[in-house]
């Protein structure tokens, strides 16, 4: 897709990646795409993420299921950032099996882990 | 804030930052921060970024006086990224007039430009 040549990818071939929920505006998560990851998310229609502690392409969801179905895609004025609107499967985006990774709320006494989890980790992740 | 200290810097010292409507949830721009700027931030109540562009502090409205009035701030799983709900004066958060800076739609036919700035720039950024 010619979009994508527009994109200003970091030093490292890299962009940052917003996951929001399409209906309820929920920010679920922040990731980062390279070039073959967003053809990928174009071509399946699913959101594909570099995960740049594995250094490898990650189909988010390939392990849990919680797959996330693109509805659009945005970008910024700088075309350094991207905004993907979603429908999260599982309902829980977060590897903690919260929702959002946004989960720390921060505050005088630090951060305050808030919500509970909506699956147990070990009964997803399973090797 | 001890908060701060449990944050994931990344190696030029910085972490990006999602502001969104705390009364829409429209995402409104993504920006980074290092840990004066969030100190600057919790002192003021108003959103401080770093601007890789100009390298320095940058008070957020600082020029245009659409300033981002912060309600909450939230940090996600990994400790690597902040999404602060903020209440935006002037309604564009974005630098060309427009609400968000998340204003481009991709599509097959490229990225559109889609609604209409909220101010004329040259009204707003006076030298």
């Amino acid at each position: 897709m010619k979009w994508i040549d527009e994109l200003k990818f970091d030093g490292a071939g890299l962009i940052p990646v917003i996951a929001q929920d399409a209906d309820t505006g929920e920010v679920l998560m922040l990731a980062y795409a390279n070039r073959a990851a967003l053809e990928e998310t174009l071509k399946t229609g699913y959101m594909t993420y570099w995960s740049r502690s594995r250094a490898k392409l990650w189909k988010k969801g390939e392990s849990s299921g919680h797959v996330q179905e693109v509805r659009a895609i945005w970008v910024d004025c700088d075309k350094d950032a991207v905004l993907v609107k979603i429908h999260q499967k599982g309902d829980a985006a977060c590897h903690t099996g919260r929702r959002s990774c946004f989960f720390h709320e921060a505050g005088p006494q630090g951060l305050t882990a808030v919500g509970e989890p909506l699956f147990r980790p070990e009964d997803v992740y399973r090797s």
